[in-house]
């Protein structure tokens, strides 16, 4: 295959390449893969390193929380305090503005967007009430995200991003000036999908933020806030430390779960808030039930004893990862970089890197990689209803095929990438 | 004690027994008993009935459901097929028309509840754009039900029951009538707190109603449809049967927990409705979390293997609870019956006994148990908007405390109505 920049290359040379393309795209089609990237998904042999917490809360062990609730009963909304200091470590945040849940930091997003919508937080008028509330979507970003505001007919408002977080200019003026404005949401530390981590100075833009409206709250999806795949991970300044610095603690809600540490169905999630916000939030929670499920959160606790444990589990992980985010970016680095006709990220932690195809090309890049057997993330999902005015960011998650697969896959997508260019190229 | 008709005695009479209960209140109060009757609570030699459950899937365990899907892993929104099929056999219901979720049937029916209200259902206005919505809420009820409907602002209307269920005249009216009215409030075995069996009549005249609002559902709460206290349970008619003959399939949602089966905390929650209902609801679900926690799920699957062993499984909690009520029925038999002066259901399972006290005098009773350290659940609870208009009805809550303790603090209830009375009748 040639691989010199396709603008140096003569209208005769991009037919040729093109025919060659097509000829390799049609040799892996041929081969019938069907492999799915479509999601943040730890395949079975991340799952396999969490089975001992399955022994790890058996008949006989002691089910009294330390505060002498029982996990098994009704009841402690807020969750079992060890859980709370677990969580409270691993986010440098106050155990008593904690709150452990059940399997799913997105429920937790969820009922915090849902509170506001039909009851109104901090004396402000409920959402559903308002003609307009918008959200920032810093972009490229999680579909999950966008999901949940779209659900509750927030207007979602694109915030471009550097290496070093969202712009924060237009961040600030937005919140500051716009009381429609709601929120915002970030995924600071190894970003979904671009696997960027917030600088100091961006996190500590946020905690300067003076919101027009009161209910202005910053949506911290810390998911990735211990998934590191080098050695020697990068300290980021916390939100919690920034907003104690700027006397902004109830500003924001943060998010964290276990669901890439330990099983991602079956693991505990958590959020982290102002006490104030905490004490609003449960009012309205304790409506909708009586406790999450304490046992589940008795079982990590057990299990890992202390948040260092938790910390030092993740090498396990980042084993079995760090080599597959090494197959993607060789691959891309061989095969897409000395053409020079895309761009994209290299990241120390998360679940993605973040590809930026030819304008124009990703819808179609993931479709002929569908029709070549591998599922990729759809083209649009990084952008706010689904629309990328480019055409252009595709997300790959290489966490789930196996080596062997993820290899095929790659492969199959460089291809896909070269005749999508190329196609465009050559008319 | 004299226990004769205290309408049938003189004011001296009165007089002397007013004087002579509040010593036996006094005694009591000296003893600084400190019990908790407030919630239907299953007490600890319950709870070590499900112990070996914490067993029933240890890390060699194979985790994969029946259907190929990894129960460690996202995904699988609706609940694994083989929990589906154990809660369609304990409600006769397909499984197909089974949800099983989390812990929580609570958070179930709030899901209902809040997907009408923010996106509405059966392409019908949202709730929330509505001016008024109502609920017919049989009484006395459940308070957590109530508060759930009131969390929406929904407009709660009392409907009367009696021994075969709630006024199914008054309900038709009203449901056929009036289409604001959007569902209705239903616990059709032991009823909570009354511990009546809606007749097959009542279930009929249910399946039988032709709403005013196509959005209108009837919120069948079958909380207790196993927690039989005898060996030979009633059967009633199922509200799948009943709405099956009766072409009224997707005007029920039912709701179904392991909560008083294995652990209220851990427990497995399940609804069960039409097909088309139940995809519309996951569509919305799909939203606030990728999955609910499976490997639960598969446990107490594997835990029960079957409904008949679920089923069986229950004579262990009955034989636990059958000498409470007993207590309970007892002590207010021999106490109170003689007086003339109350009435309360003697339920054949579940988890309550309805009191209905002389009128005006259930606040004035609890307060009383309140201070000689018996905490009750709170009068008027069992009312929307805890508003009893006759001041009387006391739901007791008989599982939690052990029996030695129970027999005091039924001592004390009885002492406590009595003064309550007699402070009435002596001016």
């Amino acid at each position: 295959m040639e691989k010199k920049l396709l603008k140096e290359q003569s209208a005769a040379e991009l037919a040729d390449l093109l025919q060659k393309t097509k000829s390799a795209y049609d040799a892996f089609q041929a081969k019938k893969l069907s492999l799915n990237m479509a999601r943040g998904k730890p395949g079975p042999e991340q799952l396999a390193i969490s089975l001992p917490l399955m022994n790890a809360l058996p008949s006989d062990a002691e089910m009294i929380s330390e505060t002498g609730d029982d996990c098994r009963n009704y009841g402690v909304l807020t969750g079992i305090s060890e859980a709370k200091k677990l969580f409270a470590d691993i986010l440098g945040a106050k155990p008593e503005e904690v709150f452990v849940g059940g399997n799913s930091s997105l429920e937790l997003m969820f009922a915090c967007l849902q509170i506001a919508y039909v009851k109104g937080i901090a004396g402000c008028t409920p959402w559903s009430r308002l003609d307009k509330v918008k959200f920032l979507c810093p972009v490229p970003g999680y579909d999950r995200h966008f999901a949940l505001t779209e659900y509750f007919g927030v207007e979602m408002i694109p915030v471009p991003t550097d290496d070093n977080g969202p712009d924060m200019a237009m961040v600030k003026k937005y919140v500051e000036n716009d009381e429609t404005v709601k929120g915002i949401w970030c995924v600071p530390i190894y970003a979904n999908p671009s696997g960027i981590v917030y600088s100091d100075e961006t996190v500590r833009a946020f905690a300067a933020l003076k919101p027009a409206a009161k209910d202005f709250r910053i949506f911290w999806d810390n998911a990735y806030c211990i998934h590191h795949l080098t050695d020697t991970p990068k300290q980021p300044l916390t939100i919690n430390q920034a907003c104690a610095e700027a006397g902004s603690e109830g500003m924001f809600y943060q998010f964290v779960s276990t669901s890439k540490v330990t099983f991602p169905g079956a693991g505990v999630a958590a959020m982290n808030t102002a006490k104030a916000n905490l004490d609003e939030l449960c009012k309205n929670l304790g409506i909708q039930t009586i406790g999450f499920d304490k046992l589940n959160q008795l079982r990590h606790v057990r299990y890992f004893g202390n948040a260092d444990n938790m910390r030092a589990y993740m090498k396990k992980h980042a084993a079995i990862l760090k080599p597959k985010f090494d197959i993607v970016l060789n691959t891309l680095e061989q095969e897409i970089a000395p053409l020079g006709i895309a761009s994209w990220t290299k990241p120390e932690g998360g679940y993605f890197v973040s590809f930026n195809a030819p304008k124009g090309t990703a819808k179609r890049i993931v479709q002929l990689c569908k029709e070549g057997g591998v599922t990729l993330t759809g083209a649009g999902a990084t952008y706010p209803y689904k629309n990328d005015p480019d055409d252009s960011n595709i997300r790959i998650a290489p966490t789930y095929p196996v080596c062997e697969e993820l290899k095929q896959a790659m492969e199959l997508f460089c291809i896909c990438v070269r005749l999508a260019a190329l196609e465009q190229l050559v008319k």
